[in-house]
């Protein structure tokens, strides 16, 4: 078993509501508070899976990457993101075997730093690699 | 917390061995043994994640669904599969609200049953919901 975990896997839907009531009300997920972000022009929904979550998205706005994408490939799964306990490691491991990162330095969050890795490098998975900066040590 | 849990999530790719040099070899995740299933016609392999795993799917003829859909779609995420403790009972509630199964009884297979939601129900998610029916009383 490796020390990698899934964090969650985000689903980029047209209706929040419409999406809930699937997810949530008849097939029994618990979660679903609605935040908004507006920085990043997005609305999510967060549901619980085990130790994992489902992340919805819906765009906030029409000129977002997200609403982009929804016009592109339509709605569906749209990102994975594991949990790392080495983030910089798993970084440099992808680097030196060719991989293309979308930013080879992580961006800082609320106590956590992330990546995301190319899906062109993934097999066509948008990757979203997460370290906890304020994990107990 | 419901009492629904990951299962696996499925991820079409083109190479077997490509894919398992990026998600095994660079990225870290264990497994990966390749089994042929020549009912579907497809190669896959399954790498741990926690208590889920990552399922690789390589179609293995050309004429095969998975293939159809690589060709129309690209490689990428696939599938979920979620296990549920009561598999008919979801399905129930999924067709009383109106949502479409791909199969409306469940398919079984060693120790397992299982059934489909159509995509267009799940916002784009081929969603399995899958009941272990070996497990412990």
């Amino acid at each position: 078993m490796s020390d990698i975990q899934l964090n969650h896997l985000a689903i980029v839907v047209e209706d929040l509501d419409a999406a809930l009531r699937f997810w949530r009300d008849s097939l029994g997920l618990t979660g679903g508070s609605v935040q908004s972000l507006p920085a990043e022009a997005v609305d999510i929904a967060f549901l619980e899976l085990g130790a994992a979550r489902i992340e919805l998205i819906k765009p906030a706005s029409s000129d977002s990457g997200v609403a982009k994408y929804l016009a592109k490939r339509g709605p569906g799964l749209h990102h994975l993101c594991l949990e790392v306990p080495d983030l910089e490691a798993k970084l440099k491991a992808l680097r030196d075997a060719g991989y293309e990162l979308i930013n080879d330095e992580p961006r800082e969050r609320a106590g956590r730093r992330y990546a995301f890795v190319h899906p062109k490098s993934a097999g066509g998975v948008l990757l979203e690699l997460y370290e906890r900066i304020d994990k107990p040590r």
